[in-house]
């Protein structure tokens, strides 16, 4: 792998100064978080999954986040509704597979929603995305991120069969369209020890591919952001959290020099 | 506009000796925020929206909080009841019309609560109050706060013809029951950067208006304090993360003295 | 009552070491704070409440903690089938009567819960535990403590009637199966001047039943490793809002010096 130069401070810029609107339809763990960490991006977050809104609300926003973790039959349902509108509107969507594996429903809706609505971006750990590509894997709750095979390719080959950006997270985050791929060497192990770190980064992405039609780049940005923000908190930090305290000071803070002189992105 | 003089901190102590019970059916968002911000101002929040029992727990409390923020149309059914039995034992509903604007289910709910409920005070920012007030104005998802009309007589208008307290926040609260009005002008620019703070006013509102009869006055003196601590907070954070956990801390110990020396409430 | 030695420092080793999944159906207001607390102290927190899902999710987990505090009729309904499917897998089931005695519908589905299913641990303050025993008591929404009885005789008669362990949490803690019990003198009022310590109580309670078959240590060791930490965290903290991020920080840094010096337990 080579080191690729991405210019992901700008799009933080934009994100500063267009203030996108990002619609979710999120699990209820941390569904805070995931409207906080949008807001102190600059962005500005809307919740809303009632099934007689949630094609409007889409319709207004300019990018689409759904979440499975906590889903029920009708939530799907209002997921699939509200990512219609946004296909219509021509908005980016993305789903974060959370908990994909872990039970039957889950894979069932993240393949229903994956088969009836364009999805832009599929996100999730190695394990829900080895999963959601009709490899045998089990997870141990949502947490599991270990799965037997090469990620990139595993990215590359889920993105080229559903034609959408492929996201994987974990130590590396892999970012790739089927063609075109990078590799994001930023965070640290204090992400995994808290809850939300990894709803939290669908909600950045989401961010970003509100303002940038490249969403490889988008994500990949978004990625390099939150994670830089999260080094810069743990040096701050006394544990698990205060990290997540000043993680949210970081991402408030973060300022091109930092950006540009931590950022690890591979090809 | 002249400096007016309210004995804020009085009731303060007063929700600190009686801790009235307040009850929620709010969003899902914010809901920890809005049970924590009541609880250090020592009071006691409770959070029930069971249609088999939000009726009994609103008569066993001293004020009801509704936020439609993440509302469906079961959760506005039982929105009503609960406010049926608040009404019936006398006891203030506070409605937080939260993005309103936003989509026709939102505009409608709001105003079904209102007709078919008494609502003690409405609350919302410029935008939300400009639209259940009639006025063709869109939101923004759930941030926007312009509005070009005079947010004075905005507020008056509505308090005249729902015969209700309007709250207007936003840089400058408004507080009108059509007749007398109080504007205050604490608070910072932080609270804005956030999410949440426009809920816990709303449940601000409710716990100082669970204590005394002149809502005016109720409204004006929670907002007074949440906002006062407020300014002690960002004073002693380095961001919106570590801004929200002070938060808590200096309404918990806010005193007289702080409460009287820095409170801008102006008529 | 006379001290007694408990090494709860080696089960918090050894829920370090197995990173048990812990199953949740949980209320909205601290359903955060639930999962993480499990993270935090090393296991790995899951939230599902579909009925489509539960028993699936139940058979894969190695604990199940149920909390009734925003109960709905269908979340019940959940909860059963959960619990069913717990207990035919033979891991440990927690209920946490959160608010029993405000509503009838909380009395009555706690008492089918009880009736239908096998609960290992039944936790609560004293006036929930009272209300759950048949006793006649009112709460004042879910903060009430006081009953007029003795306390570790209705923790023991619940124990015997159920076949349960029985917590009650408090300024004291108690911890019956009807013949054995502990008495925790750790933790500190600041535990109770904010939202979610009862609830996080009943997650780490479920956490280490997960990994030790004897419950009444198993909950006396999690109440031991949770409230020792909160007494570090109150020193590093200069209020409410700091002290629950300290909390964080102490549970996540628990090592065997502290929790064995700290340990106040009693039988």
């Amino acid at each position: 792998m080579e080191k690729a130069k991405i210019n992901a401070f700008q799009l933080l810029e934009k994100v500063r100064t267009d203030k996108p609107v990002i619609h979710h339809l999120t699990n209820w763990v941390t569904i805070y978080d995931c409207a906080n960490v949008v807001k102190v991006f600059g962005a500005s977050p809307v919740m809303a999954h009632a099934l007689e809104e949630v094609a409007e609300m889409s319709a207004i926003a300019s990018a689409l986040v759904l979440n499975i973790g906590t889903l029920t039959v009708d939530f799907i349902q209002a997921m699939k509704i509200a990512a219609s509108s946004a296909n219509k509107k021509g908005i980016p969507v993305i789903l974060d597979v959370c908990g994909a594996g872990a039970t039957a429903l889950r894979d069932k809706s993240c393949l229903e929603i994956l088969d009836e609505c364009r999805i832009n971006i599929i996100k999730g750990n190695a394990s829900e995305i080895a999963r959601i590509s009709g490899l045998d894997v089990k997870t141990k709750g949502v947490d599991a991120n270990i799965v037997e095979s090469d990620l990139k390719e595993l990215a590359k080959e889920l993105a080229s069969k559903r034609k959408s950006i492929v996201v994987i997270t974990g130590q590396e985050d892999i970012v790739s369209d089927g063609h075109n791929d990078y590799v994001i060497k930023n965070g640290n192990a204090m992400m995994g020890d808290i809850v939300g770190t990894g709803c939290m980064a669908a909600s950045v992405i989401g961010t970003f591919a509100a303002v940038e039609r490249d969403l490889v780049l988008a994500a990949a940005s978004g990625l390099v952001c939150f994670e830089v923000a999260s080094e810069c908190a743990v040096n701050k930090s006394q544990g698990p959290g205060s990290f997540k305290e000043k993680l949210y000071d970081c991402i408030y803070f973060l300022d091109e020099k930092t950006v540009n002189n931590m950022q690890k992105v591979y090809r």
